[in-house]
């Protein structure tokens, strides 16, 4: 069984570590923030002094951290997982970040004999408590095949897409279309409340057919309660979106809707609404068109 | 039972036409082309010389017309509905038309005793042809109750959505959603595809979460196989999507989004590619890409 060091222990990684306790496995857990170590610790985890530290004691580490540059530091950096990992150790990052430097990890953990897998979630803190995220895995399926009970025990979909980097292509896909059809839902509900309409009416009528979504189900009704509680904050969707245009400008790819929507959830930033649920952008729309859209 | 009158016998007024026959109405039908006219004439049908001919023998008048200047003209024209229409009958058009048109043709016909709904429906040609469209209503709601079973024949779900011009504002609604949503997938899976990974792999690993929409079930697979085939036409939905334009700008609502995914659709359209599904929108994140996202 593998000796496991845990990495990041925030709204996500806390509850994901906490699960690996209960499924049995041997942890040992750091966090810049040493009051969250604590309480890991409590419930079963190895105290670790840096990611070096956590790194030498164990021969699988999973790291959880906002985004690119803290993965970056924490495996590059000084008291950094490279500094110290042996040959044979296998990392898996399930932050969310740049595929690009997914694979640039990749490359100098690999000519140091460790191997890499970019496992990002979808679920949010519900799913990190429950253990029912959505893992989409990236990397050797050798490696995939050797971690993969150990993923479930954080999550109920755990899927391999395809080399280094893929985990994180495939959530930025999904950030996307997730995105754009909060979008597309908020254009639609403001255009058809300015006209006139019951958006909840309208929602009611078209809910099942060829415009119905996920999101539609998910945040129409918090729209029509002026709910905007997140749910998954708009500053990190902001995050996930920038990692989409540098991704997309390192390969060419048009990506000009999103681009559009990345601008709004900036503007309802600058104004304070940082913290909302990315269902929230629907107030863009409501700004600009004087109305509001609730029944 | 209403004697009733059906103008415009298109892809779908023949069969809307046909499952009112089946359903045992008496029908009298008008279209410009003889031909089909006399399709339905043979199946039990009446043949109305003319929308006023049909007008003058039926108390509940259907149209069913491809656009606002169509219904405009076999309402108002020569020869029209108004011209013989008597007071008490019910005129329920159900073309997607602005509903702006729907108010003012609403207006007119009110001021002689005819009472109008507007009554868009979707689904497309496969839902016309079994009789499970969907059909969105808008006007008053005693004269709604009066036809319901009439159009109960036509279609599987019949809701009231508001006063007259409701209709129309909710299939807008509705192809605003459709639009964004298919222009979401392709932007992601432009995206994913042109980054390295399988597009099938990637729609797998996200359809089943906040991703997922009925959109993406239904094209992901045709876009896999390269299959544009209709479906739903690319210059339908670009009138669609003009009426919705032209409707934000009476009322100032803001449709940024929609305008562009018009702009792209216009652009397929000029490239020959009009009659393509809707879905073969991606074509046109694909060929920015130099890439296509086929398995």
């Amino acid at each position: 069984m593998f000796k496991i060091g845990f990495i990041g222990l925030g709204i996500m990684g806390k509850p994901m570590a906490k699960n690996l306790l209960k499924a049995g496995y041997k942890l040992t857990v750091f966090d810049i923030n040493n009051e969250v170590v604590r309480e890991v610790a409590a419930a079963g985890a190895n105290e670790g002094k840096s990611a070096a530290d956590v790194a030498a004691q164990s021969d699988l580490i999973i790291t959880m951290l906002p985004n690119s540059p803290e993965v970056e530091q924490v495996v590059l950096g000084n008291d950094g997982v490279l500094a110290t990992a042996q040959p044979g150790t296998i990392l898996v990052d399930m932050s969310s970040i740049a595929p690009l430097v997914s694979r640039k990890l990749s490359d100098k953990l690999n000519a140091k004999g460790i191997v890499m897998l970019d496992a990002p979630v979808s679920g949010g803190e519900p799913k990190a408590i429950d253990g029912s995220l959505a893992i989409m895995v990236g990397g050797p399926e050798e490696a995939f095949n050797k971690v993969k009970d150990v993923l479930s025990a954080m999550g109920s979909s755990v899927k391999l897409v395809g080399d280094i980097g893929s985990g994180n292509v495939t959530k930025l896909a999904n950030q996307i279309i997730v995105a754009l059809n909060i979008a597309a839902m908020s254009e639609a509900m403001v255009l058809a409340t300015k006209a006139g309409v019951d958006p909840e009416k309208v929602y009611q009528a078209i809910r099942g057919g060829l415009a119905g979504s996920t999101v539609l189900d998910a945040k129409m009704p918090l729209v029509l309660n002026g709910n905007f509680k997140p749910g998954f904050r708009i500053e990190l969707h902001i995050k996930d979106l920038m990692n989409v245009i540098d991704t997309a400008k390192g390969i060419d790819a048009p990506v000009m809707l999103t681009q559009k929507v990345l601008e709004m959830m900036k503007s309802l930033r600058d104004e304070g609404k940082a913290k909302d649920d990315h269902g929230g952008l629907i107030q863009y729309y409501e700004k600009l068109a004087k109305t509001e859209v609730r029944s």
